[in-house]
């Protein structure tokens, strides 16, 4: 299970690449195959649509019990939204453990790749949420929202919006607003590290002036959070 | 800014790799350079103790207005409890912007590290907290602490002990304990991929009989997380 961090090859690690090499079959979705596709080239690749991740995995650990060497890809991070989770819970469902040997690889998740590009807005803790709500209840997302808003967290949201998914980022908004300033800094990163890189500092007030979808990280500041220069930094709080 | 991943260089980017090799100098916690020795061999090297950060941060800064490339390097990423928003500030505090030319290259964080060595503990939202209470109000920390676990997020500690910090741990798990189960997973690393590195899956009623330090990391799970085999895995939610 690898992961080949925010996009570009530039950011994939040694033990990553080597994983991939020695692969007979690479296995993920599609758009993340296609980024690392010049170090793939020519081997057997296992490739579906974005929600067929049940089908991807077994297929991935089919060929792995049929003994071939299979690197099951995810961007970012495997075992942050990635498919680390869900490849262990079938190998134990299954009781394959034995029959499979498993390596997580990690890999730079989206947070800190679109932290980099801001500047350094998670010096302080900070609360990592998906609003996708297809998994999880949204009563549960909700609630942990209003919490980490109440404890004055930094909030990173993965896939903020999606075509279909346009209300959750509003609603998320308004929670975060009961606790937090309108003038509290918001980062947004789109495709960071990818061709189409975008990156945004804005605040609550605003956030909604500005494209959200799938490939979009948002970023939302403490109360300590500030603009400096064309960064966003939240300050870990040293006597300067 | 560079980040060089948790430990061995297998971990550290291509990115990263570049910088260091392109640097003239290297500023760093000494530890740290220790771990990139290799590469860094027969360069200026700025190297203080773990309580020295804005000294080493100046004096930095200072190489960079004189023109030098300079590396300030951060284990894990930069902008996780590492070195990036000290140096931004010092940067936009003393008006320097226009003087130095500023780039921040992720790393991977100990939390993913550590999650991939367990398995899959951080597939679902997760809070990252630093237990150090140097720079953070006690009151802070604990108030954070309980509205993670009310929200039952899987819950990640930097820096959960050290020689002198012992007591703070205890009352993070009492805290804990208030909302989740004794019998939730556990998952302590230490010195992820370094030599040495340690691996140790328990849970809440017994995370205190293993040893914490400074180079330690607990990520306590949330009400799915389950051991399944050698691994520990929060569940996402796939209907399997």
């Amino acid at each position: 299970m690898v992961g080949t961090g925010p996009g570009s090859i530039e950011h994939l690690s040694p033990r990553a690449l080597k994983a991939l090499q020695e692969a007979d079959v690479i296995a993920g979705y599609k758009t993340y195959i296609e980024l690392i596709a010049p170090i793939v080239e020519g081997k057997e690749i296992i490739s579906t649509g974005m929600t067929r991740e049940v089908e991807r995995c077994r297929a991935a650990i089919q060929r792995a019990r049929g003994g071939q060497k299979v690197a099951l890809v995810s961007s970012g991070d495997p075992g942050v939204y990635g498919m680390a989770g869900l490849a262990l819970e079938i190998l134990h469902r299954e009781n394959l453990f034995d029959q499979v040997e498993v390596e997580i690889i990690p890999g730079i998740t989206s947070a800190t790749a679109a932290a980099a590009l801001l500047g350094a807005p998670l010096m302080h803790d900070f609360v990592v949420m998906s609003l996708s709500d297809l998994l999880t209840p949204w009563e549960v997302i909700e609630k942990r929202l209003a919490l980490a808003a109440q404890g004055d967290f930094v909030v990173v949201l993965y896939n903020p919006a999606s075509h279909k998914r346009t209300s959750q980022i509003r609603r998320a908004r308004e929670l975060l607003l009961q606790h937090k300033k309108a003038s509290t800094p918001v980062g947004i990163v789109r495709k960071a590290y990818r061709d189409g890189e975008e990156v945004v500092i804005t605040d609550l007030e605003h956030m909604l002036d500005h494209p959200l979808d799938m490939f979009s990280i948002v970023i939302i500041g403490n109360n300590q959070t500030q603009r400096m220069g064309n960064f966003l930094v939240t300050p870990r709080g040293y006597a300067l």
